[in-house]
């Protein structure tokens, strides 16, 4: 052979990751990282249901698999975790993986509760690893945009906000078996919190009011499950917040935002799935997105190959590409969300407004691991 | 450890792919075969600027190099190749690379004549390899949208059709000595040919009336520099086609595609970069796409995608998830758009409509590799 | 003159109108009804500011002037009254209007507390005369469409409901002095507190919690000016609605109203002034709609003409094209919202959610002039 | 009474307007008149057609009726004539109403050939009267938010310019014997010629190349009816454009503009009926614009507005809030527009591009009632 150079070797060792969890979302960030984030491996897949996990490992060709997180935290090949277990898990898993040294990359909310969320966050600081938050808006392209608008003052001082997650449910509303009460304020409305957050940067929620209800299974209603709720934010400058969910949009997928101030006022979401337009005797239509992982299919891959990325650097001691050491949204995000959906739960109990608890408490929360 | 099962090492071999030319298309290939085509591998860069190819391998830190094309195509380890060449040498590499076995994706024009194309795409047949030609849009969401409403009959049958490539010249028009005098016809209406066939199924382009100019860089006029055209075509099926281009859009990069027939419209292109808005003094605004590999990012990974699936599933001579043996747009797209082409030019020469060359001298051009 | 015809003279003779108060908008409602409401006639303007009642006159070339609305009560060719007086006088004008056999079209709101509205609406009642409520966006075209998608279910059932107001404040804030501290709910939210109960038709208002801070001119915080309120509000049926508004809004005047159901989603709102889109090397960009009268020209005027041709119906006794003896918005319509905005105020002294008061005791609200 | 002042009637006497032709156009002008054009009255009807006359009479409930336009043109009472008969007689009744003295507002086009709109328009500018023609485009809000923009060089110098007509043909294409051959270029086209003139203001139409056939209803080829076209123009500033029709536009009345320059892109055309928006399991949708009557309600109204202005400014000797003595679209566009549609027909029947005769031979064509 006349090549002239054989080969240019240099690219680090890939970030190796283990997932915990192979459920709807592990199973999509698996996915990602087996085929859509550059530098990263799929290394190893637990979860308790075995046949999942190796039936996912098998569709991806790759990843070692076990029924015990413990494995993939005690193996010195991993680099880092991504954890998509259920909800009630996360706290005790963040808290190991620090503890083993490995990087976290968490599903959201980071906890149920704020005491179990600070001491998982403790042990992230203490072990000086990476901790990001699944928080995927950050990430979508139109939302990103939006953000940046905002950082440059276009829309001025923040006065009203809106962020709102209708979900189509898949089809069919999610059994009162399967999904904890509050969900909709702890897994749903935490994105919205997060955004609002996100664009009112500077701000501290203050004060929150929130209506829930049983409104698509009001037969639901008794064993706690809400499936709409209305939630609104009063925030240290003033602003007036309103999130809003809905876990049965037959159209599909809807994610917006919105910021209006003293200034002008910033938009993002999709309401169309393409650019594509059709005119026909009956009007003008379009397609809708209908999946999250297909709205947020970048943003998926993105926040991981951010994380990824910031991992590889604080392994090879190189400068990073993305924002290492000050991975955002981390551990002051995900806490701040948090404590708006357990103010938000008291809320409903009482039908009042109810004071969002300060982040004074966590004052060790900052430093590496924050933002 | 205890992992219960250590691997599934089921994946297939990845497919290597030789890239023949590195400059700007080239480059943004290699990277998406190097970090976006899954299962692919960029095993080999060729291109007589042999720093370019070794600056391109240190950056994605990975491929041989050589100056020399035909190192390429002697490599057993290679499957397929990816040509980037400059135009001219475009037919003489897709029959070298069939008569040497490899696959071949070719960046448009496949040619400069019939002739020289007939003669390239013969080998390709006669070697039984796959043949895939760069007409990106193909793969753009929002035209893959349009194109499945057109499949459904949603517009009926076409009477009027549009398409348009607005450029952005990278902020300066291209110098006259930098590109051949009728580059706004054979590498840049070219793709809006080939979309008009594609929309209009089954029907053959008849004949062509071009008006080009310099308008943008009046004084290129006279080295034959033209930088803005239209285009009237008329269909076997009666239907009528505009097709227009511009190389000096300051707003951006507008590819739009437009179907309007018997029952409907329907319309493709996307007008702003994301979704997000702004509302100013000034009134409501967003940005434009810029640059062609941000708007087609995802068109130029899954058409290397598909192109690297065929090439595997006939390697392993498995079945293939996407469309082996029939990879479109194929050998017969490459040709007729070709032939529209070079039938403008005579136009433009002519100031009269011109007569574009059927498909009948090209018969051998279709099974296997042809569309 | 070989006319066949000499003239079809069978147009009934115009509505007379008399006009109470000439500011912003009894002008712009005098220039409608000189000019655009077909078969009306302005004949009369009081105004205890007898020169604005002049110019207006003067600009229109038509109609007597009076400092006393007693005069304009009194006329016997006076058909109808349009009050368009301050705020404090609309109960007591409604009543003598009334009495004097006038029909009645009122600026909203109707009055300023429900014991003064019921005793104005009892006059009505006795009278039997028209009442309509100027809740114009009910005679705007997209809302008008979205309100005939509702009816025809395509969102299904209401759950969620939104509505908001940002005012341009025609390019400064009113100052405190000319604006009663209550405004932002009494004279704008109004508008939303209307559009929410007629997109959720037959549900009433149960129960509203409303936040209002001073965020545009917090020096005005004290005297109680609040430019800024969110309001969401729970209704009969289990829909939560938020009603929003702002009285700085720098882009333009921005009306938009949303309902999401158990179905889909309807939205109303224009974004921009015209169809028209620029794009430059700043991106895409557009201008927005800047004042009511000119979002809402159309409306303005379409609200007068049904007005008009339903007084026209009674007078002569015959059919009327529109829907003569039950006007909407009425006067039903006008309670309820006022009934609205008091809760709010109330809600916002508490900072709790407050119960809107049933319409029970307004049952003899209905009838003939009542909807 | 206590009326202060008992009239302001100092209103000047309305305009006077005599109607020729009670056809769908000529209906739809008096109704404008008759209710919507302030300032201005419907004083008489002509129609061969009596009946047709007396039914829009008497729908109106105004105006005196005759079989004989010549009528009208005598009665010292009109001031000004609407001329909206077919299309064969509009030269010879501009002329004979310029002769005796009336203004004139002109359905388009003004002629059928050069020499006899020459001899009309020579007519008009003898007896000094206003000539406008209703090309109504250029009162449409968007259209002038357009030309505004075109004006303030926001599209920089026009390079490719684009204007199209889709008609829905109210449900049913025109029988070829109600249609005369050339209908698409002489009635429909006609508005597009005089948009893209207008937008690229100041430069001449050169050259034509016109491609028509009968796609909608082949069976009416043979008899000349043609109902789909497109043309391009090259004008004399090296501006290339296209024009495009079509008679079966099924989902609505689809006009667009655009004009694509040195700097930039403007766009007009109203993709939907009004700003709501659905959002169902099929996605999302909108209405489309249906009658041109519908979409260009304000235009047709605007139109005979600044005409009637003009009309009455002249007569009475005042200054015009309008553009009095240069109104617009007047004599050189009618013309324009006519050379441009004469040349297409003639470029069909070649299949070759024709150029376009220039307006020196009517340069009597300017003046006061030019523009």
């Amino acid at each position: 052979m006349a090549y002239i150079t054989q080969n240019f070797s240099g690219l680090p060792a890939p970030v190796r990751i283990g997932l915990i969890g192979s459920g709807w979302m592990g199973a999509f960030h698996a996915e990602s990282i087996a085929r859509r984030v550059p530098g990263a491996v799929l290394a190893a897949i637990a979860d308790p249901n075995v046949e999942s996990a190796e039936a996912l490992a098998r569709s991806l060709g790759t990843a070692k698999v076990t029924g015990n997180a413990e494995d993939i935290l005690a193996d010195p090949e991993i680099d880092a975790v991504v954890i998509a277990s259920p909800v009630r898990f996360h706290s005790s898993l963040i808290a190991q993986a620090a503890a083993a040294g490995k990087h976290v990359f968490c599903e959201k909310p980071a906890g149920q509760g704020l005491e179990e969320l600070d001491a998982a966050l403790a042990a992230v600081e203490a072990a000086g690893v990476h901790f990001q938050i699944g928080f995927n808006r950050r990430y979508a392209d139109d939302f990103q945009a939006a953000k940046k608008d905002l950082a440059a003052g276009v829309a001025g001082t923040p006065q009203l906000l809106r962020s709102l997650t209708r979900d189509p449910g898949n089809g069919s509303i999610p059994h009162a078996a399967r999904v904890p009460a509050w969900t909709i304020f702890l897994e749903t409305l935490i994105h919205d919190f997060d955004t609002l957050n996100w664009f009112n940067q500077g701000a501290e929620p203050v004060e929150v009011y929130a209506v829930a209800d049983a409104l698509v299974e009001p037969g639901l209603r008794d064993q706690g499950f809400l499936d709409t709720a209305v939630v609104t934010i009063r925030y240290s400058n003033g602003a007036v917040a309103v999130a809003e969910a809905n876990f049965s949009a037959l159209y599909g997928y809807d994610i917006r935002g919105e910021v209006f101030g003293s200034k002008g006022m910033v938009q993002a979401g999709r309401a169309t799935e393409t650019a594509a337009r059709r005119y026909t005797a009956e009007g003008m239509s379009a397609d809708t997105p209908r999946l999250n992982v297909e709205l947020f299919r970048q943003a998926y891959t993105d926040e991981l190959a951010d994380f990824a990325d910031a991992v590889r650097a604080q392994r090879d001691g190189v400068p990073s590409s993305s924002s290492a050491f000050t991975l955002t949204p981390g551990a002051a995000d995900a806490r701040r969300a948090l404590a708006m959906a357990l103010a938000c739960i008291e809320s409903v109990k009482q039908n009042a407004p109810v004071a969002v608890p300060g982040l004074a408490a966590s004052a060790a929360v900052g430093g590496r691991a924050g933002a």
